[in-house]
């Protein structure tokens, strides 16, 4: 059963998603979709990346990811599919990999792409401003039906293109990150993984004006209305307001710094 | 073909429900999962185990219905799945199957729970505050998968939990009820059910300072702007403004008092 | 494989399509659904027979396209379905098949259509106002599962119902037009085709205070910010800023003038 995820900045008010939808079962009708996220915020690359990239590994292998935050659509940019892993991708060429092309060197995956150059898999007449309907969509959907990689475009002859992702830095007595990005619930996740804190006791995480003192475990543990800091589901330190909102109720955005004192 | 029902408060912005029908897929690649809704109010068990009863009956016997509305997550608060009538449920158990429970008591459906305390069935490495993703959609996709119910889990040694719905009383000439929630036109849903308003005739409805003299069939038999009371989609008395917002123009909120005038 | 998209004014939030997806899977368990959008402007069939238009051709042939924008649910408003070409719509019968309609006239395609008052392919106790539920899913479910046209109604003894998507007007020197809608990106979509255009040089757009003096081919030749109108991915004339939001920018809505001067 062929699965396909699709990751866009596009809503769900315009019927952009759907039609995709129907231009895949034009052309692999059994494909299982399931829609990752349609709000990325616009031609947000790296918003697309963070979410795809703690996402894509809980599907099952050989699911084909389709990410469309894609601000050069229409000029040079290249259109690629990449096989990383278990995993086959189909994307704009812009940094919307960077996480499972990381994943790949931290476990020595191979990696494999084309550039996405053959008409005969794209719609007919494509658009200069929707390649997910016109090209990205039939491509992952042939992908999905068992067409192999090579036969969908030529070998890259440049490497697929990455964003920067900031690593916290080390200073005395801890690391200082930043926030990456804020969940529905506005809890803050921060760049500073439970891997980069491990063997080590967190005395205080500072952010804005507040300081906490400890990791929490749970947000259960604590009581309604607490800052706390604790590793969230994916393995990032967060800031978390507890039934509560904080990114609210700190006014922070991406970017903005995140202090970590380690004994 | 097993059919699965996703209902959470994770909206729809961050991944997460997408990353459930990956988990579910892994396991249980052929199942048809439909979104019920991700947009309960966060952490309102009320809410979602008033949305999840009135929606789960009209699912084809053997669906499994995932619930995760959690505020409890990471504490010791039950996993559990349970059979209510030709139904499955996997949620916490923190009252999100009310309905179903007081529909199988009026119906005298049979009921059977565990505890999902069986980690062959979850993902490995369970996290703190994601078991939609790492309990609950793994479990749901074993049960769709045929996996028995007892398999899943130890027989519960106490009841399901259950909250209190409130029920309208009755008082001299009529009942007092109350607004339970407001959908997305803004018409306000009640307490009061067209069963306990069945053979008598209403002369008023009264909420806030309105007053609505007669029940209405439709909302077409009325002019736009028109405030009315009617008997919604799942048999609930509610107070609609035509082609308007009830909710916004009347300014009430869930819990607030609406007396019926019988006669 | 069964396929079937559906398109309504219901939003997300209270889990009416998801009942709509069990009431079908019941009757038609291996049908592929998909969301076409369901944040049509409440009860804007205008809107929705816009968004439906652009969309389902895109689909396989023989997909059934269920369509809820029903401000007339509970009248006597007719419930119709409607062979139009290779496509099979389920709908009231209030204009939101005008465009299918228009596109079968231009290409000369087939159109049946029948009134659905077999009540055998409804649900039992059809309520007065949710017939997405009650008759159009079913009956779409129905014809999913290869029932035929004729056996689910009478044949329509009057016309399908059409509304007015206005037209542009020719002026000397070029053609009024007007903004039909906007995207979720604040792209304005006019009703000026790129086949009206076809063949000549605009010379200007205006549109509100603004003037815009060419047509860009991609957003990606223009710097962050401009004020541009291009064809999009649909064929219309858009208005758009790059990166940016038309729609909030300029102030404009849905029925104001876009004029394009042509040479």
């Amino acid at each position: 059963m062929a699965i396909i995820s699709i990751l866009t900045d596009f809503g769900d008010r315009d019927g952009f998603v759907g039609v995709m939808k129907g231009v895949i079962w034009k052309i692999a009708p059994g494909a299982q979709i399931a829609d990752l996220t349609h709000w990325i915020e616009p031609q947000n690359v790296t918003h697309g990346a963070l979410i795809l990239g703690q996402a894509y590994h809980y599907f099952p292998a050989g699911t084909v990811h389709v990410a469309v935050v894609d601000p050069g659509v229409g000029t040079r940019r290249r259109a690629i599919a990449a096989r990383i892993g278990e995993h086959i991708f189909v994307a704009p060429d812009n940094g919307l990999l960077t996480l499972p092309l990381e994943h790949a060197e931290t476990n020595r995956w191979g990696v494999e792409a084309v550039e996405l150059d053959q008409p005969r898999f794209w719609l007919p007449g494509v658009s200069k401003s929707f390649h997910g309907r016109d090209i990205f969509a039939p491509c992952a959907a042939h992908l999905a039906n068992g067409v192999h990689l090579e036969e969908m475009g030529s070998p890259l002859t440049t490497p697929i293109l990455r964003i920067a992702i900031n690593k916290p830095e080390p200073v005395p007595g801890g690391l200082v990150g930043q926030v990456l990005m804020a969940d529905v619930f506005g809890n803050l996740i921060t760049n500073l993984s439970a891997e980069m804190l491990a063997g080590k006791e967190i005395t205080a995480v500072r952010i804005g004006k507040e300081r906490i003192d400890r990791l929490s475990t749970t947000f259960g543990e604590n009581i309604p209305g607490s800052l706390i800091a604790m590793i969230d589901s994916s393995g990032w330190l967060s800031i978390c307001v507890v039934n509560g909102n904080a990114q609210q109720q700190l006014a922070v955005k991406p970017g903005d710094r995140v202090e970590v004192d380690l004994r």
